[in-house]
């Protein structure tokens, strides 16, 4: 990969709507993954196959994924966390899964009911059926940097984790700030590490701004090495129940940092903005993304 | 300096009630002065000494001075951009005052009506009459990493008001990034080589979060090794006409992160958290810091 490029994959879809109290359309969801290809997207997560009545926002995963029009060139996953969802991401007729698992035993329990033990065993199998299909594999770890149920996770702990998610054989490598509590000095001096082990493997990072350091985060793991990011558009993602919570980084605030720091994303910031813009008015309130709010319709920084 | 140790300077009062439609009135900047210091802020900017009628939320600012009833160890400060600035600064009993000039030539000739020059010309004449009056001077930099007018400032001519200002005898050297548009790359190497100028001087970094990058620009600093740093209670601060503007970087994120990378601050975040979650219900809308929010009463995170 060049050194100079950074890829986001957009989490809009899946991490994002998954938190709205309201129900965004499938015809809606399917209008904004062209949208975003258009924008420049090769990744985008346009689903998870989990229990629709945990997570009604989902409910329509398979619909999605079989009326996905698919360009060349993109990458369209879905987010699994169990052997039932990775049998419905290859029915839904995908040819990318991220299989993930947490780092963390009590959200494990409470967010899987596994064990961290069961988790990695769950895993292992998630990876088996998933490559006897021939579908790519996201090797995902949950919390990997703070648990709100058990603070700080031992980077110890993780790096077992991530030598045990390699030996699956997986194609890439994610792991996820679920929480927003990474700094980005340990962050970045674990991803450091992370990227060393990995080698070939792609090293992805997705992050939250709920501590307003998701941005640090970012830019400590550039340092480090890691060149893919998931985002959403608008900073869409946290909890709408909770009043504290925010989402994701945000997908245009990310690219426009990263283009300021001198690498190429090939993301049309305007276009993304534009998606935020009509979320924004759709939701009725201010989403986290600044860029979106600083940017006119004619994609021009306002004073 | 103990390198562990980073200092925050409150900028609340100045430029996060400067931008506000509602006046705070004098009584309530007292009570918050006195309960910054409890909180453990030793560095405070109280007000700026700007004409009342182009900013009406400053209008009180030798009362405040006055009525300061100032403890040992803690540095009052007041903002000033001109001579008259000065004279009312001393007058009102100050013994630090933050004289500031802009690195772009359209924000100084719109914002102070002074060619760069000119402004050269004013900086070395305010820090005299500080001097002379035996006031420590902390010698400002506005827009030293973009300006809205301008786009990218030059890195040289930012080096070289450095030299200018290091070479008038000021005791503090601020650089600030008054419209958010630094990004941590570009301002960590420049912070650096400032720093390295600056030798025992002390350097202080302004920074606003209008683009979603002051968090990491303030990763990328200490880094560099800058260890005071401008922060306001909530995030408070741009301009609330301007859709889009969001304010400094939050006394308690910056705080919390801060002590999370391993550095002391000496600053109880459930205080500063109180005010912010006070000036949320006075000003009756979200300020955009995120720990305040993720602080219950009693100082708890909330899941």
């Amino acid at each position: 990969m060049n050194v100079n490029k950074i890829i986001l994959e957009e989490q809009g879809l899946r991490d994002g709507f998954q938190t709205l109290t309201q129900i965004i359309p499938t015809e809606k969801k399917l209008e904004y993954i062209d949208r975003l290809v258009t924008a420049g997207l090769t990744r985008i997560q346009v689903a998870s196959f989990v229990h629709p009545k945990l997570v009604p926002q989902m409910a329509d995963a398979e619909t999605v994924c079989k009326r996905l029009i698919k360009k060349s060139g993109v990458v369209y996953s879905g987010l699994v966390l169990n052997l039932r969802g990775v049998e419905r991401g290859i029915d839904a007729g995908l040819d990318h899964l991220a299989c993930s698992i947490s780092a963390s035993d009590t959200h494990s329990q409470k967010n899987a009911r596994l064990t961290l033990e069961g988790a990695k065993k769950a895993f292992k199998e998630m990876v088996r059926l998933s490559k006897t299909n021939g579908i790519a594999v996201r090797g995902g770890i949950q919390c990997a940097f703070g648990c709100r149920y058990e603070g700080h996770i031992d980077e110890g702990h993780v790096l077992d984790m991530v030598d045990h998610h390699l030996d699956m054989g997986i194609d890439e490598l994610a792991l996820a700030d679920s929480t927003g509590m990474g700094n980005p000095k340990l962050l970045g001096a674990l991803m450091q590490k992370v990227v060393d082990k990995a080698g070939d493997i792609p090293v992805i990072l997705h992050l939250h701004n709920t501590e307003n350091k998701g941005y640090s985060n970012f830019y400590a793991a550039t340092e480090a090495g890691v060149r893919i990011f998931d985002t959403a558009f608008g900073g869409l993602g946290g909890c709408p129940f909770i009043k504290s919570a925010t989402g994701n980084i945000a997908t245009e605030d990310t690219a426009h940092m990263a283009h300021q720091m001198g690498y190429e994303t090939g993301i049309d910031i305007d276009k993304i903005a534009g998606i935020s813009r009509e979320l924004e008015t759709i939701l009725g309130y201010k989403l986290p993304g600044q860029l979106y709010q600083l940017l006119d319709k004619e994609g021009i920084a306002m004073i």
